[in-house]
């Protein structure tokens, strides 16, 4: 048995988030299996980095899974991508070591999320983009996203049926930018709650809004309280987009 | 009855192209006088700028319609996007003189070709771009391509079931570009037979893979023969991208 690290990149609009789920819903890693079983008839369990939640997309989404079968890197990959719908897609595979798991051995990830900001929506942008129209300071939102960076309780940044005991999480960067009608923020970290990134641009808006003020995000953090923070923003801006080991 | 000239951007994915057709067949056409029927209760026919096929998207689609109703411009153009599917989208809204026609008074088109250069698939291209393994050598087709700027006689760039009695066109200006691996192809002229960019894209292409040499345009513009030209690209990297008045 070998052990493969492999990449993906999915558009989630299809989907009912990453991770198999009972019922017979379509999610990414049932058709990564079902690619795998179909390409070299091995019934195997892929193991992701992460839970992504309904219509949440990646551009780096890593996995590994163990094969019997003598295949290379290059032809599982290109098998793969040659079997599996149009809107997956295997980046990279390497071989790992024995031991590699794509979660437990996950040092932290890379979210980014998309903003279309304009008053008129975009044809292109309807599945990939949460689209707001009230104008974005992104300066003023790159000033104030800082105070998430560090050691922080994130209990505030967690959705309700959040059931985590431990709320502690390192943010490493955080950042806000535009090109064009297009805002980006983009945040690092060892961890994240459920719904955290989303939850933390919702908060972003508001301050932009003027319903919280600039500097609110310290206090935020240590009420340890859900109503304090902005609103939790739509899964279809939101990429995984790098992982780290 | 007022004149109201209206551009639209489109993602033709779901679309058997702009023009309503027999059947019940959706096309962008019908969506957007079910959307004017919706919002001001009155049942009109969109004039298009051209028809485009299943599958081709637009940038800026120019039609136009008579209104009775009262509305104003910005109404009509977030009333209708309000109602019209997310694929869809109304940029902007003008009054014209009531003898402006979409169609007869076109005086040119613009349109782009976006290729994903790319051994592997992005899940996010998979209907908006054609993708093609083989390095393009983009410079190389700019160079080639300018054999198609002027008056030509273009029927060797017509689909077979071209009907047209006339096949000159005039075309202002033919660019090939690259931004990372996207190829981007871009053309005007006066009007475009059936086909005619694909056929001159897939001509490019052969070109690029050697199957045609780098001067071969005008000699095929001179054959009138569609069976020196290249192949027909698929409809999924085509854009209508501007309209001249």
């Amino acid at each position: 048995m070998r052990n493969f690290k492999a990449t993906a990149a999915f558009s989630g609009t299809a989907y009912h988030g990453f991770q198999r789920q009972e019922g017979g819903l379509k999610t990414v890693q049932g058709e990564i299996e079902k690619a795998v079983y179909k390409l070299i008839g091995e019934r195997v369990t892929v193991n992701g980095c992460s839970r992504t939640d309904a219509g949440v997309h990646a551009n780096g989404f890593v996995f590994n899974m163990f094969l019997e079968n003598s295949i290379d890197c290059r032809g599982l990959q290109f098998g793969l991508n040659g079997v599996l719908p149009p809107d997956i897609s295997i980046l990279s595979v390497e071989e790992a070591p024995p031991d590699f798991h794509a979660r437990y051995n996950c040092r932290g990830k890379e979210y980014i999320y998309l903003i279309h900001n304009s008053e008129i929506k975009s044809p292109f942008y309807a599945d990939r983009m949460y689209r707001s129209w009230y104008p974005i300071d992104e300066k003023k939102l790159d000033r104030a996203c800082k105070a998430f960076i560090g050691e922080h309780d994130f209990k505030a940044f967690c959705a309700a049926s959040c059931d985590k005991e431990i709320t502690v999480r390192t943010i490493f960067d955080y950042s806000v930018s535009r090109e064009g009608d297009v805002v980006k923020f983009t945040v690092s970290g060892d961890g994240f709650l459920y719904n955290m990134v989303r939850i933390t641009v919702g908060t972003l808006l508001f301050i932009n809004d003027g319903k919280l003020a600039e500097d609110s995000i310290p206090n935020i953090i240590a009420s340890r309280d859900r109503a304090r923070a902005g609103k939790t923003v739509p899964p279809q801006g939101l990429y995984l987009n790098r992982v780290f080991y």
